[in-house]
């Protein structure tokens, strides 16, 4: 008995990972009436990190799209465990901050961010239009590429 | 029959122009309860970017604060389309994210950002006083020199 | 008639500070509904800039946590603000965000901003478990070490 949402990853070919346990006094999601706030995800996949580097330097746009989309099927992931597993229970996807480790001349990050922007209309159509703040950084935890937070309205 | 704010907006000679429409897969503002969460704001104008470089560099704290304030109007926009043009249907503005593209040694970023929170206040008055935060950025998008995204309750 | 928060802060050793008003048109706080927004709050105590420099230069990452550290003592003085004085009426520390003034080499942010995570935890117990951010910045305001912003949600 799969959800519409599960089954649009399905068809996507998408596999959502559990939701990664931070190792410290924090936690991947906090709820609070209806809005989850979800902690700033990076580019792993099966425990490693997949984009360690800047755009404008070791990375492309293309690259950055690619490590931004990561980053936000980890979010969903943990989107997934403060649904209790059933993601139809998202009502909207509501923001999201990007942020771009970048040289100090690569300007590009909205191109990055969509990476994140357009897997979440992929998933979630309407209810995936989001507000989204995207800017640069001189520099990201362990250089990952990006790293992307989120807030979400649930049922 | 304008509203209050639309009054105290004319009595400034402060032009709200339409939201600008993103042109990728978010939106300029998503309204979830009572909070509407506005999207980062760049210095456009007439669909112009009017303030492109680093503070501490080709800016200066005046020129920010201009840049900052130009935002600001942006933001307006938005939330006057999130409140279906009526902005006296604002009762608070809460919260706003403030990025400023500055060299390192650049460190007046809270005087720049005044000229976000100067214009909230000149126009909502009490309702215009929010919490913020002001940080540096070595980039920003398109290398605008200010980004600012927002938090507004509304009616 | 010290409450619970009170006596743990006692037990502690930690003085929270009355909080500090922000010398411009921005408030240290904003109420919304049951959620509480707190500006960014730097490495102030009693009036003076405790760490003023960057991470992977000036700093090591156990100077970066007390930095993080103090800039806790200052959210949980502003929510103290928010709530009349009492601070068991916080239900949940919601969200961090963390920027860490860090050179383009310095990558231990998660690091540093364990200083405010385990704070929280340590005087909120679980309530005190939150989502966060924790990116790096080219700089900050004053060049403190640190700056970060809360979410917190109360009774």
């Amino acid at each position: 008995m799969a959800g519409k949402i599960d089954a649009r990853l399905k068809e996507l070919g998408i596999d959502i990972p559990d939701a990664a346990a931070p190792v410290a006094n924090y936690v991947g999601w906090v709820k609070s009436g209806n809005t989850v706030y979800v902690s700033g995800q990076v580019p792993l996949k099966d425990g490693e990190f997949e984009y360690q580097g800047k755009l404008g330097d070791k990375y492309d746009v293309e690259e950055g799209q690619a490590a931004a989309r990561l980053c936000a099927i980890n979010l969903i992931a943990q989107v997934k465990a403060a649904c209790g597993g059933d993601l139809d229970k998202v009502t909207r996807v509501v923001k999201l901050g990007n942020f771009v480790n970048s040289t100090a001349d690569f300007t590009a990050q909205p191109q990055v961010a969509n990476g994140a922007s357009d897997l979440m209309v992929e998933v979630f159509g309407d209810k995936g239009k989001h507000a989204r703040f995207a800017v640069g950084t001189n520099v990201l935890p362990l250089d990952v590429a990006v790293e992307v937070d989120g807030v979400f309205e649930v049922a």
